[in-house]
């Protein structure tokens, strides 16, 4: 088998799937991004994604390719009932890519490889406990506890997107009711501006915009045009995620947070009232100790870093 | 130094305080209860421990010291801001003890000190992900993690009676609203009873109990005799703790879930409504995949047990 200089980190999302050659640095030579068109099958994105691989690859010898996919499963390599993405129960993602490449292959959830690229490039190196939330399509998470990342008993740890904000609340496409990422998360606060109207008769820009094409974006824009429709979503956004995240700390007793993903690139906007409404959930013990920070690498980054350096460690099991 | 065959075990409780005398089998040679008097300072309850040792330690000799106490934390060796003792914001119980003893001492939160216990001598022996919660005065947490109990960045991982159930909730001794401890609890199920006599007419033989006087044992003995409204508390307390359980799987994914203490003893009629709730609230992934079990040790052991089991680690460290 050739070893080469890089590996290939890949970030599936609901939405977009991104991709990148990275080396052992973390510095990304080349990268792509494509739709990931939730309703096809997943060997359909694996066949696009190949097509992509090759035309970005020119001499370049590859080492791996490591995954980071929603309800993936670094365990089985699995990919299991992932709620915004259409491919059934179970798809075993590294057999796919064997198919096409005959190198080491690594998945894991989609947060899991974010946090897993925080801790070795970004805001958490040298951290030991850590809880890195992406803020997307859906409310993603991955936990390193002692430095290291938490898979738990059955390679499913960190899943607080399906924690429960309201037993009797909003429906979640995982089946179940009030999940955090239907409250926080890009689609979430859409669903709160959609309530806010229905509540609330003050003028607001929102009112403009059909449900189905509003964008986090969008609200954000509003919110610094001080439409107070759109200020008082980010505001129960940030409430009901900082009493979670307060919630998280009770679990794992990190001493840090880090937020990524698109809708944290909103900034301060959002990080402000979150860490206010974070420090007053905190149980005592607690308070003033954990930092919230948000994601220092650029947009969407994190999760092809993370992607691979799951990739490197597998290249380097495989030469032991 | 001299070493003995025996630690002194010690389990500190909102109400009462048990210690005892445990070999490294685990074995209990005897055991003593006093009421904690949580009004009282610290080295009040130290010296009156100290006395109640000179008693029962005739002529053995004794190689170290564990603890269980709420609030405390293992790596400073402090009990700080205990919720249901006066005891201020930080004691050094290890400094107390060894005012008296002149052998190692170590404190841990007394539900890691059950966790402990479960762990070297009770059903979750041999695992790798387990999560114990003692349903006393209080609901403590211990989390274990790949083997070994979780501390977290500052010493107080395995909070989770203060994670938040309802925002706008019951005032709790913390000082925030609406925590798992305050509906999941000897306490928080008479607080329920409470609510539900408010709310419903139904006869019950809880009406003729006065608040301050309200144990769950009366409400465990009335639900025995089908009174709707003690019934009615357990299927209440039942179904919270089921959702906050199926959240902590969320985040660290153990094989199984141990309930102690006296609440825990109520035995199927609180064990059999969580089993259902925890199993409708678990994220698609866990689902089928936990154990939820009660304790197998003797009510109030495990804590014991744990605390010696922490005071045979710390005369290890000691000896090498």
């Amino acid at each position: 088998m050739q070893t080469g200089n890089y590996v290939i980190g890949i970030d599936i999302g609901g939405t977009t799937t991104s991709l990148g050659f990275v080396d052992r640095n973390g510095i990304v030579r080349c990268e792509a991004t494509l739709e990931t068109l939730a309703e096809q099958r997943a060997d359909t994105l694996v066949s696009r994604l190949s097509d992509t691989i090759v035309k970005l690859r020119g001499n370049s010898a590859i080492s791996g390719i490591g995954i980071g996919a929603p309800n993936a499963n670094y365990l089985r390599g699995t990919v299991e009932n992932p709620p915004n993405l259409n491919w059934g129960a179970s798809v075993n993602l590294v057999e796919l890519f064997q198919q096409h490449y005959c190198v080491p292959v690594a998945v894991t959830n989609d947060a899991n490889a974010a946090a897993i690229g925080e801790l070795q490039f970004g805001i958490a190196r040298g951290m030991k406990h850590v809880i890195v939330i992406t803020l997307g399509t859906g409310l993603g998470s991955g936990i390193i506890v002692n430095g290291e990342l938490l898979y738990g008993a059955d390679g499913f740890a960190g899943e607080l997107g399906h924690t429960t904000v309201d037993p009797e609340g909003r429906d979640c496409a995982c089946g179940k009711r009030g999940c955090l990422e239907t409250y926080v998360s890009a689609a979430g606060m859409c669903r709160t501006v959609c309530e806010l109207l229905s509540q609330n008769c003050e003028p607001s820009s929102m009112r403009e915009i059909r449900f189905n094409e509003m964008t986090s974006k969008q609200i954000y824009e509003a919110a610094c045009n001080e439409d107070s429709i759109a200020l008082a979503a980010f505001d129960i956004t940030a409430r009901t995620l900082g009493m979670k995240l307060a919630d998280a700390v009770a679990h794992t007793s990190p001493e840090a947070i880090v937020l990524s993903g698109g809708l944290a690139s909103a900034g301060d906007i959002l990080l402000t009232p979150t860490r206010h409404y974070f420090e007053e959930f905190l149980f005592t013990p607690y308070k003033g100790k954990v930092k919230l920070s948000q994601s220092a690498l650029p947009e969407g980054k994190g999760a092809v870093l993370g992607a691979a350096a799951l990739a490197w460690a597998e290249v380097d099991k495989m030469s032991l």
